[in-house]
């Protein structure tokens, strides 16, 4: 099944793609390609070309001879360089990723909306906002991460947390706010003792919610903050919504949709956290919160055809590889009945009363006696962190994962798309080609420029965050 | 420059395939896409994604801002997963993987032309040779090695070698031997105490060489077998010519061409051997020599446009990353100035006089005072792999490379195409998609069937091969 089926997928898309780009060659006329009213930019943090073969491997059903074909599979249409500015060398991090995904131009690593000058760049998002469409974004991280914040402001480091909040109130787009609906975490830059961000939007009229169900609450159409934990959202695999992407993204689309079309940043933040944990289990979950996500859009874009989505990663985090130590394996399915993270097996770990049943449970299935032995030791351990480095050990062993960094690596990513105007993201180019794509796409300026202030602002202390220890900072 | 060249090449790639594609929807009429005449199939064994974007970074003019583009980003076109038959899990061997590309079939790790129950499969090579084409192998392994192996033969183990030779002679398609055209190494399987194959070629008809001076020497349109070392030829870092392998192509090519068309299979099979090796300086190396056969082709392609050219990988090898341990860097301006392989320093290092002077030199780069300690300390070990090992790791900590494995991954492979028919590889699909594809381009049957005999070779011993030692014979 699975070969026609990406058969007929690939054709289709294909065959849409040339429909619109053969006319684009045409002297214009009223057959020209539609721009999309609405645009839909996914950044799947981290997700290097591992990481969605992996997913493909993981939700395979042993039951058939073939690997069935993933959402991936069917919208797969290039592949994007990522390096940063040439000061940063070959490996780029998040921010100066999403500054050239967003704005077209290479920075350093840590630049958030800036170019090499520290200058302001306009992004994609600031842009549809300065064209009269409204925007948002909905991320899992807190909402000033790198990704986010390279979309909706501009400061000279990624570090600057509070200073980026501010900035999200702060600057204006032709007198409005950067972003109509914002969805993710972050309370403790918002709500701070110096200033409270949250309280000047609900005084600006925007809702403000705190759980998941109250989102549901909120009329259509409303500006609205939600902030949902006070850093990043909980790993997938501890959070009581299983579906947390796809459920904000909703959400946020419900809010934004109106005549004059949208621009939503959506952001899988946490594949990019679980490669820097080299935590496969919580990979692979993140992995299929935004594998809903998209199984979601798709649907809303049949629905709504005058939708364009993208999608694409901004590097890839820990050097995941799909088989290690020589052994030529990788057996995902050990990953599928995990009931909570490694990290929270690891902290609750030294409290259970039988550490073996406690870590059989959680983790979805009977341990050997060597893994038992392993379990016994681990929950002798003071260190929260080796006790989790131990489960994740263990998880890479099961499954014969490979890791070679805590940090990022640089190899080229996938991109996705589909939709009004996906045909633009066939190929191979630059992550600075995709935000100068998508400039193409959003309709065409009616003189309109943007007037947000251009302040640089000064770094300041890393804020509430341990930078040295901590990939949620970083 | 870089993004406007990626730009052109991008549209004038997708719009001659909309051209291709739009038209096959249509009736059948005179304006269907031709078939081409002659197809080129090209496998760069073991070239995960992460060595196509380390051998842009490899060819990066430091004096320039950006990064320049290479070849593979001017041809590439898709993406193909590479998983053997499920009874060997998720990743695949060369020899699954090769049966795979050439015949459409999923089968067994190390399968050669045999599906999940050993009866032999037709391969592309061997139906064009049916179809009347001519046909050729130029590849860097032995020629019997698994992935030409699969092209041209049937066996139920790779490990076959004496066997896989025999058959080379023996198998006939329509009454004519399999290829035309045999060019790699080999010798010791060809030329053996109970047989000479070679003997058989000649006085078949066959011209022989054994060296790439001779193979100029030979008439065009000649039936010819070249095998140039006793088993693969040397590293392209030790050998005489840089572009060994663009050298046999050419070559091939020429005694392949005629009114009927060729099919060709050139494999740069030593990118797989330098990532089990986890050699990054063997890997970039031999990823030039597959650059400079593009850039041949590519040229061809101009000159003959009637040609496909295929090109994938088989899988990832070694679990290369570029960027390791934390640090977020790549460097490998230090792989650019080596003068010999890392093998071939480690075994000389023992006999040379100065060694920091003889590695300096070989190296090509200046030692600092830690690099230069370790040299003095492995030019006094006895054991060749291990000074070996030791050079390597220098390496990967000087350019901050990361491997997992000696063995291979399981990512999904780029594909790359050019020339008539390159439309149809657009997109995501499975390896046994391509041999499906290039099926579909060949010339129709006319009714003609293939006669080969289909006999499944027993397994003898492991011929002249450590397998559990050498990835040479794996």
């Amino acid at each position: 099944m699975r070969q026609n089926l990406l058969a007929v997928a690939a054709a289709t898309l294909f065959l849409t793609a040339c429909n619109a780009t053969s006319d684009a060659l045409l002297p214009k006329t009223s057959h020209q390609p539609e721009k999309p009213k609405n645009v839909i930019m996914i950044v799947s943090d981290g997700m290097g070309p591992a990481y969605t073969t992996a997913y493909r491997n993981f939700r395979d059903d042993p039951a058939t001879p073939q690997v069935e074909s993933v959402i991936f599979d069917r919208i797969f249409v290039g592949n994007a360089s990522t390096y940063p500015a040439q000061e940063s060398g070959f490996v780029t991090d998040s921010a100066a990723a999403a500054t050239a995904l967003a704005a077209g131009v290479k920075s350093y690593n840590g630049a958030i909306g800036v170019d090499v000058n520290k200058q302001p760049v306009e992004s994609v998002l600031q842009k549809a906002k300065a064209l009269g469409m409204k925007t948002g974004i909905a991320v899992t991280s807190q909402i000033v991460h790198a990704t986010p914040a390279a979309y909706m402001a501009h400061n000279e480091s990624r570090k600057n947390y509070n200073a980026l909040a501010d900035s999200f109130f702060d600057h204006k787009i032709n007198g409005e706010f950067t972003a109509n609906v914002m969805l993710g975490g972050g309370t403790q830059y918002f709500e701070r003792e110096d200033r409270d961000v949250t309280a000047q939007f609900i005084d600006a009229g925007y809702a403000y919610v705190d759980t998941y169900n109250k989102l549901a609450t909120i009329p259509a159409g409303e500006n609205v903050l939600g902030l949902f934990a006070p850093v990043g959202l909980p790993w997938v695999l501890d959070d009581k919504r299983k579906n947390r992407l796809a459920y904000l993204t909703e959400h946020a689309i419900k809010h934004l949709e109106n005549d004059n079309g949208f621009f939503l940043l959506v952001e899988a933040s946490q594949v990019d956290w679980a490669g820097h944990a080299n935590d496969i289990a919580s990979a692979m979950a993140e992995m299929h919160d935004l594998n809903l996500t998209l199984e979601y859009l798709y649907q809303y874009v049949q629905e709504n055809p005058d939708t364009l989505v993208v999608l694409t990663a901004d590097h890839s985090t820990g050097g995941l590889t799909i088989g290690a130590r020589g052994q030529y394996a990788w057996e995902p399915e050990w990953l599928k009945h995990l009931t909570a993270s490694p990290s929270s097996i690891a902290a609750a770990l030294p409290q259970a009363a039988e550490p073996v049943a406690f870590a059989t449970e959680k983790l979805g299935f009977t341990l050997n006696e060597e893994e038992a032995k392993q379990i016994i030791a681990l929950a002798k351990l003071k260190s929260t962190r080796a006790i989790e480095t131990g489960i994740k050990s263990l998880l890479d062993i099961r499954t014969n994962t490979g890791w070679t960094t805590g940090g990022h690596t640089g190899v080229d990513v996938e991109v996705f798309a589909f939709g009004q105007g996906h045909e633009s993201f066939y190929g191979q180019y630059d992550n600075t080609d995709i935000a100068k794509k998508i400039f193409s796409l959003l309709p065409d300026a009616s003189q309109q420029t943007m007037t947000e202030e251009k302040a640089t602002v000064k770094p300041t202390s890393a804020e509430g965050c341990d930078f040295e220890k901590d990939w949620r900072c970083q």
